[in-house]
């Protein structure tokens, strides 16, 4: 079997983890034997903006459409490119048009890796974060100017997306600790959130198994800090879940190490890879960046294709490089892209 | 001189931790000697709507407008009355009618008080949070039903409570460390939150001494992890404030110690001082709940009054008393109220 992957390596340093991270899945293909990826890259990004004032052409959605998945690295150059321009044109366009409505966001304590907090227990939990509505909805406006103006932003929610997050959440609940926690505001925004709230007590009525509590956003961050082992699965709506995954990064104890999935869990159009972490522009082409976070992301699309296993294998290799002191600047260690690559590869074998 | 207090102590714990920071208020006036507070308790909470139907009496607003603070405890009790009913019968009722548009929020690396964060340096950050507007907006609704259904929350973004906010965020800036963080996410929200950036370039041009920046709220969050250490003043919206300022009672170590005003910077209606913690019916009764988040707001009474010196000699007696090791349950230790509170009195003589 082959799968035909539309390689996005964007702007930075996404065009140095990206290759390193297709080594990396390459060589578990190989181990595993009864698939192999088909790796086609398109240059899209800011380079190809200032070239042609067009993050990626016209037809570039039909094109990515021809593919079974999307890999991506990083997207913006703020200095050079506003990031209205360059998330929009690219990064959220993409994850509009394919209707990539969940994004998955693991975060768990590695080996190796010290986290800030002080005495972390092992915690391992998941944020489905709904990816296509909510708070980001491009909905709102102005009136007056001057001190009387006024600035209006619609969060919309339907029934539809907002139950969408949740069964998947519940659907991998299932698979994990069986346990869903609602990242909800609905003491203080009271719209959408009584709404997401009854939302989630129904669609909870057909998952009686699995354990559920809906909690407020503030104390939710708060646990991320305080125990973050008392989570499995987290629903949470587009901004709430923005917020919660770069909290974990931050417990794991980088930023530069979390992994992302955007899914279209129909299977109707590509899903899209990409890590949390940003394209780094200040270290960009030294050979210094972190590719944990692009290699956990393509463990995350080899879940997404069903070997899990195999996933877990690339999981475990990272863990045993960080655990063997084998690490680039930002996690404190001495060693290159290439070190690091090359003992995940290792530890692979 | 002689300062009208409105005390509403409010249900569980409220009740026990007020008349404590009430005791350490009055030594600290005594200890002054210019000034007393005259305090007048008011029964309201939750028992006074079980009793009566409402949390307060129609004309409880009219009531408090006549004293020049409001000392407030904790409010609801979610076993009995439902949250909304008790929050916004009453503490969100109080924000909302006596304009408290400002409320703020310090939180400080404490001797004594171990943060849960591994090598904490030593921060000492104060959050600016949008108190009356936002995206706590009550303007919504709903449109269809069952599967179709779509609810829609609307965040109002005013330029007078934006600029209000704002500036008074850099007026703090002027007395400590000369920097004000503006929280945002105008990557992803795409009307209200460019208003909020625009604006806050347009104040900060009024104060070109002071260091200013923008960061998205996702990466913030993540930041009070990382690096709390980087913030002086951090000015937020309603929602982003509500969910910084409990991350920052987490990294302190505890949210049960963090203090808080409801501010009326106009001084045009009374302000209203209340920590952040809850009500806490579990333990409520027993002599064992921690009273330092409740003296620690009186320190914030105290400085809005214009005793900053005697303000500050609270605050050493609170942390004089952690590093002492005299500590309620909730922080570890094995102190009862009573203890704690006779020991910030011994340390504020
Ligand atoms: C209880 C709730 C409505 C309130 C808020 O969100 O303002 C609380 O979390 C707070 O921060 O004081
Ligand atoms: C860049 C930004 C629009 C984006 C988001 O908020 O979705 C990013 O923070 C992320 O989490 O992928």
């Amino acid at each position: 079997k082959t799968y035909r992957i539309a390689v996005i390596p964007g702007d930075g340093i996404g065009k140095e983890v990206v290759p390193a991270a297709i080594e990396v899945l390459d060589q578990a293909a190989h181990l595993d034997g009864s698939f192999q990826f088909e790796w086609t890259t398109f240059p899209w990004g800011c380079d190809y903006y200032l070239e042609t004032g067009k993050m990626m052409p016209d037809n570039g959605i039909e094109i990515l459409k021809g593919y079974d998945q999307i890999f991506l690295g990083a997207v913006g150059m703020p200095n050079l490119v506003p990031d209205h321009i360059s998330l929009w044109g690219l990064l959220i366009k993409i994850r509009r048009e394919m209707k990539q409505s969940i994004n998955v966001r693991p975060a768990k304590l590695l080996q190796g890796l010290p986290s800030p907090l002080r005495k972390p227990n092992d915690f391992d939990l998941v944020v489905v974060r709904e990816n296509s509505e909510g708070e980001y909805a491009e909905s709102g406006g102005r009136i007056h100017s001057g001190q009387d103006e006024v600035a209006i932003q619609n969060a919309i929610f339907t029934r539809k997306g907002t139950e969408r997050a949740m069964r998947y959440a519940f659907e991998i609940a299932k698979t994990r600790r069986q346990h869903v926690t609602s990242a909800t505001k609905s003491n203080g925004i009271t719209y959408s959130m009584p709404f997401w709230d009854e939302v989630f007590v129904q669609v909870g009525k057909d998952f009686k198994d699995i354990g559920q509590v809906s909690t407020h956003i503030d104390a939710l961050a708060a646990f991320f800090v305080m125990k973050p082992e008392s989570f499995d699965v987290i629903v949470a709506s587009n901004l709430f879940g923005d917020i919660l995954t770069d909290l974990g990064g931050a417990i794991m104890g980088s930023i530069g190490i979390a992994p992302a999935a955007n899914l279209n869990i129909e299977r109707q159009y590509p899903s899209m890879f990409e890590p949390v972490h940003g394209s780094a522009p200040d270290i960009a082409g030294q050979g210094i960046a972190n590719p944990l976070g692009q290699i956990w992301t393509g463990k995350m699309m080899l879940d997404f294709l069903g070997y899990h296993e195999l996933g877990t294998r690339v999981l475990n290799a990272i863990e045993a490089t960080l655990a063997q002191g084998i690490k680039t600047a930002d996690l404190g260690g001495t060693s290159t892209l290439r070190d690091v690559t090359s003992a995940v590869l290792n530890h692979l074998r």
